[in-house]
């Protein structure tokens, strides 16, 4: 599959077969199911591949920033997430937005911020929360025995412009699995802790709050959804490195890769030099935890085939040092100044970030088109 | 030295006094010992820092990408060092910049590309090329003994378009220094074998070449510069942990941070949870090799007074995880939802690159201005 001669280098192309191949799979897996997804957009951050996304029936969003937020909203996206905690100086964001019908939920797991929230003069509908539950020890939340989990939830219900819509988990312990059966379990760890919180939320007399659940390997292994109102997952639109290995897909999966040229030979350190270095992939050494450890990215050549013997095996700024895996020499004729590789990055959401658009192109690495991304956190501008 | 209330957190804080600071004593030094510095913008990516290394004397200019290049260029500098090596390809975006005037030199180090520039039709005045010197293995380059580097630089004397101006060294390994010694020697080998390659292509019958050296350590802490034309370094405008690890520079050099909030507390995992993670801070973890290891960054309080006994022990995307060094419970009082935290990053360069912009303020932490930042590389925009 060629790409056009003309990219300048690096440069982070999106194939959208691939994408829409990963999208279709995720929303015929669910609607099978018979539960919503509610896909994140903080892998992509760009609205045409949400409306992929829609395209195959989703309808609601999760979003990592407020600038996600805004962004979507002003696009057209209504009912979105917001993912990470809430803190009261963010809230008038939220209120703006909702303001204008965007119907932004957030999710927090203190009392202080509980509480600040019912203080808060809220205009327009009441505000959707989320509880966040730990599942696994692995970022924040409550548990579902903890008594501060009723007593957050009773402070919202009791709260006039708040509304205790849900209770979410993140099950981001199953990146750390190694097996299918692993990771089935981490699944079902999730799901029946976060429907034992909703649970002991109605126990304690208030309406039950719906259930949302995800992360890309526990939405696509998880045996049972009973009780779950929702799944939330991003990275499985791209996929990467780090999922392959997890066994969750084949490495021609990979939707997003990045295009570098071989710059220079160092034939006394028997190394080929790309123009992508650590900005251009990412620092993500995720992968070095995982039997495929493929250094910075994995190399394939520049129409998509892996080359399997060859490493990333440093970068600096603006520069990456292929060398092979086995200490063979390379055969710098086959990789001549100027030729181009793709690195399959090992983690999308990093390596993503670093662009403000993809070029996106067809299954034959045509009809080029650029998609810009929303990056960054910030609402000034000179 | 408190910073203003209504901040959108995350957001990269510059305090001008600590930069003006830091430029003015590396251009002191360089001024003492008679040699120009060419400062690296690949860190900064801002013209208004550009403009205070000029006002401090500097005249000449390094950058790591063409977009650099170009934006700098566009705000008036000439004299620019694009410090990767250049391929066929990227010719053309460097002559319709020295068709304006901009006056960019290149580097490079096969003989693949120099024949190729050579065989260029390069309009405007000739092209000034440097010769990529190899001192310590650390990235790529010729060293000076090879027959390679006397060939090539024939091949770039004879082109009548091309102009042998100079050789250029990096000393990366610099960064692995783990003493004032190693980091003299460092230095002192940067320079000699540099020097040694100028020598040799005089000694070919060629007009001697200028030496171009660089890095912040081998800069600092270099003793001599006999036979050195100019120096390169970036990072010491800002510093980070790394350089101050290195005994570079007090953590109070530190110019740039990120502003982050507490939005949450998971006592259950003695842990504060920030709303800055792995994009936000970077995945860089090179500390991890160094004695004061801080994880993701170190942390300081809002007022930039550092916490010594908090560390960073992880981060997802937009989570950042803070726990005691030692083990203690967090006073948890000390850092409710919604305080802040400044956090000195690692690695200044990978940090900085997630933000579109500084908000810089005075000593006094008042006097806000956005300064933009110059990141990616594409020209492309829908």
């Amino acid at each position: 599959m060629p790409l056009p001669p003309d990219l300048e280098t690096p440069c982070l192309i999106l194939h959208r077969d691939r994408l829409e191949r990963n999208v279709k799979a995720m929303a015929d897996r669910f609607r099978e199911i018979g539960v919503p997804l509610r896909p994140h957009l903080k892998t992509a951050k760009s609205i045409d591949v949400a409306r992929i996304c829609a395209e195959y029936g989703a309808d609601r969003w999760t979003v990592s920033t407020l600038r996600e937020a805004e962004y979507f909203a002003a696009h057209g996206l209504t009912d979105i997430l917001y993912a990470v905690s809430i803190i009261p100086a963010k809230l008038e964001r939220v209120s703006a937005l909702n303001r204008k019908g965007a119907d932004v939920a957030v999710c927090l797991d203190t009392l202080d911020t509980a509480q600040a929230l019912a203080r808060a003069s809220i205009d327009g509908p009441p505000l959707r929360v989320f509880l966040e539950i730990d599942v696994d020890r692995h970022r924040t939340g409550l548990r579902p025995e903890e008594a501060r989990l009723i007593e957050i939830a009773q402070t919202i219900h009791d709260a006039e412009r708040l509304q205790l819509y849900g209770v979410m988990a993140h099950g981001g312990e199953s990146y750390a699995a190694r097996s299918l059966t692993e990771l089935e379990a981490m699944a079902e760890q999730e799901r029946s802790i976060t429907v034992a919180a909703a649970d002991a939320v109605r126990e304690a007399g208030m309406p039950r709050p719906i259930v949302s659940v995800g992360s890309t390997p526990t939405a696509r292994f998880g045996r049972s959804f009973d009780g779950v109102s929702e799944v939330r997952a991003g990275v499985y639109m791209f996929q990467d490195v780090f999922q392959s290995n997890l066994a969750i897909a084949p490495l021609d999966d990979i939707a997003v890769t990045v295009l570098a040229s071989v710059v220079s030979h160092a034939p006394h350190l028997n190394r080929l030099i790309l123009d992508a270095g650590g900005l251009a992939l990412s620092k993500d050494r995720s992968c070095a935890t995982q039997e495929n450890d493929c250094g910075y990215g994995f190399l394939a050549d520049e129409d998509g085939t892996a080359i399997a013997n060859l490493t990333i095996e440093g970068v600096s700024q603006e520069h990456g040092y292929v060398t092979t895996r086995d200490g063979q020499e390379i055969d710098f004729t086959r990789f001549p100044v100027g030729s181009r590789l793709q690195i399959l990055p090992n983690h999308a959401c990093m390596t993503a970030a670093a662009y403000d658009a993809y070029l996106t192109v067809d299954g034959q690495g045509g009809n080029l088109r650029v998609w810009p991304r929303v990056n960054g956190w910030d609402t000034y501008r000179n």
